[in-house]
């Protein structure tokens, strides 16, 4: 017999008591939440930073804009925001050096960049996915429409969530399934607005090799984050900014292989990168590396889940900012569709909706932290 | 020590085998599953009743129209539906009746009747209130357009889980009022593509007159729906048919009040109400009152959210069929909604997103139905 957790000893009826479910599932929650209020300064630091820059894209963008045209191609910004990185990423690893103590390993000695090259070469293939990414995007609209490539971008979250699940070893319980496919259906009913008229009934096209290109291009960027949160994770000992150093090292790589291979195919006057940057089209380099970077701290601290769900919120608020500042009419797809978006994102990341198990699904990136004693914010 | 739901008695050291949580809780399960097998089998009589009645709905319109149009005034339609309810009632009364064994007090017998009437006096209220409601729906008309009409109606499932919650004191998870808020939205989603094109952004009236009307249209029937489960519910004794009898009665006689009023307004010609009556519309006045006497069964055995989601996998199956045999596409705006409702269903019903409580929610009427010691399928 067991009341109240004070068990009878069938033997000499004595009472003893029992640890009871409950007084386990107390200690449990309290060590749960320490983890958790750490992790929600991170999210909300990562999920900041993400919507700000976001935010400064298209402003960015109109300014780099002469007489309504880019002057530069658009090739070359890819090649010049990996070096960017590249760049942003070493002058931060001299800080961090500065910061070190004594005693400590160098983050600047030879054999430690010999060592973290040789451990991190994994993260020369989300780098080659990102390049062969930047490629498809052009292909793409060959085939489609502007407002169907949008669409089919969606879908993209459930295919990270298949990556995630298999390459991760992420669980998910059914109702994150269901608010993953919520978010997706959430952004899609805002995007029906911008709909041209002729596309209103299901416009999926019909050739086999549509078929085939949009397959790709759902599945390489979603394979390209999640191997870069795999490879990220995977050396969780060697410093972010180093391992950004190879990440977009390798990726300037690439991209300069590309703008060869269109110099061979196109002549040599695609090789002029620099041609048509100014003040403006800096800045816009400045910040598309900036939110590679960021990118680089979700995969490594948090994961490409939150980052998907940060850049949702980031459009929203933008979306919201022009109805308050410039005038623009909420349509009802738009409070429809972040509706739904909000909905998703509170089931996703419900504590209900956790998957049941000693180490919950969410925490499941800050255990392997504390595991490698590092510190949680390097921000 | 508690090991494997073995404990050490911390006074004679013998072994004691502790009641485990995972025992009890099979236990429970158990228990559980039992009665959820007989609620499932109810839900699925009830929703493909529901299914099937609403699906030859309009079919039975369609053939009610000669050259396009009515050849009956509408008003007559709801007065002769609540005559056939009452009809209806009484002759599965009857059929009851003979099925009594000895011994039993008699459906029949005046003193029953008597008695039951006392005690469902209250059913005169959802009864005058759908009579109010038949009369809002054509008001309703005279402020906004047919899709702004269907569009604020959803509402109404937000508005029926609010009156639950306090009427009936249900309690519902926060996933629970976030499913319904999908139903809602995927029906909305589901309606956009009918929305002419002039109401594309969000054109609700502002007119203080709309809002009130909206305010009331939504209110009304909701409050009927509820506090018709109340009433049903609360004389749980009394046997359904005989409930019906006085429900229909009362609606019956409020409408033929209507119908006197209008003659008053309007002059004798409208107290026809068998004028332009075919076959067709006796079939369309039967699925009418038959899907009134389904409704009953929702309100008493389930619930007025399963009647709402009901009617929406009612709509559902309809646009599939259409598609299926008609050809008719299948928009993205169908497809999304439909996505979004199923989603909601799933959540709503699901065990994860019930209250923590000892009863589940899902089970609350069921339990109440064996406490009464009824029949449950009494279909």
């Amino acid at each position: 017999m067991q009341r109240n957790g004070v068990m009878e000893c069938s033997v000499c009826h004595s009472k003893v008591v029992a640890g009871t479910p409950r007084s386990i599932s107390r200690a449990y929650d309290k060590h749960k939440s320490k983890i958790s209020s750490k992790q929600r300064v991170l999210t909300f630091l990562l999920v900041s930073g993400d919507c700000v820059l976001v935010g400064l894209q298209p402003i960015l963008v109109f300014m780099c804009k002469v007489d309504g045209k880019f002057q530069f191609s658009p090739i070359s910004v890819n090649f010049l925001t990996e070096v960017t990185k590249v760049f942003f990423a070493m002058i931060m690893l001299m800080i961090e050096s500065r910061k070190q103590k004594v005693g400590e390993k160098s983050l600047l000695s030879v054999s430690t960049f010999v060592q973290a090259a040789r451990n991190n070469v994994l993260l020369a293939i989300p780098a080659l996915l990102y390049a062969i990414n930047n490629y498809l995007k052009f292909i793409m609209q060959l085939y489609f429409n502007p407002s169907t490539v949008k669409m089919l971008s969606n879908l993209k979250v459930l295919v990270i969530a298949v990556l995630l699940k298999f390459i991760m070893r992420r669980r998910f319980s059914i109702i994150q399934w269901e608010a993953l496919a919520l978010l997706l259906i959430g952004i899609s009913v805002n995007q029906l607005r911008s709909m041209p008229e002729g596309t209103k009934t299901f416009g999926l096209p019909v050739t086999a090799i549509a078929y085939i290109y949009t397959l790709i291009f759902v599945t390489v960027p979603s394979f390209a984050s999640v191997y870069n949160e795999y490879a990220l994770k995977s050396q969780f000992d060697t410093n972010i900014y180093l391992q950004n150093v190879f990440l977009y090292g390798y990726g300037a790589i690439f991209n300069l292989l590309g703008i060869l291979g269109t110099v061979i195919f196109q002549g040599p006057e695609s090789f002029d990168i620099l041609r048509g940057h100014s003040r403006a089209t800096f800045f816009l380099i400045c910040n598309n590396a900036a939110q590679g970077i960021l990118s680089s701290f979700f995969f490594k601290y948090a994961d490409t889940i939150l980052k998907k769900y940060s850049s949702t919120v980031a459009t929203i608020f933008t979306g919201l900012a022009s109805a308050a500042f410039l005038g623009h009419t909420l349509t009802i797809n738009f409070l429809l569709g972040i509706s739904i978006v909000f909905i998703s994102m509170h089931q996703f990341f419900s504590p209900l909706a956790k998957v049941k198990d000693d180490k919950p699904a969410g925490t499941l990136e800050l255990g392997d932290a504390q595991k490698h004693s590092h510190p949680i914010l390097l921000l």
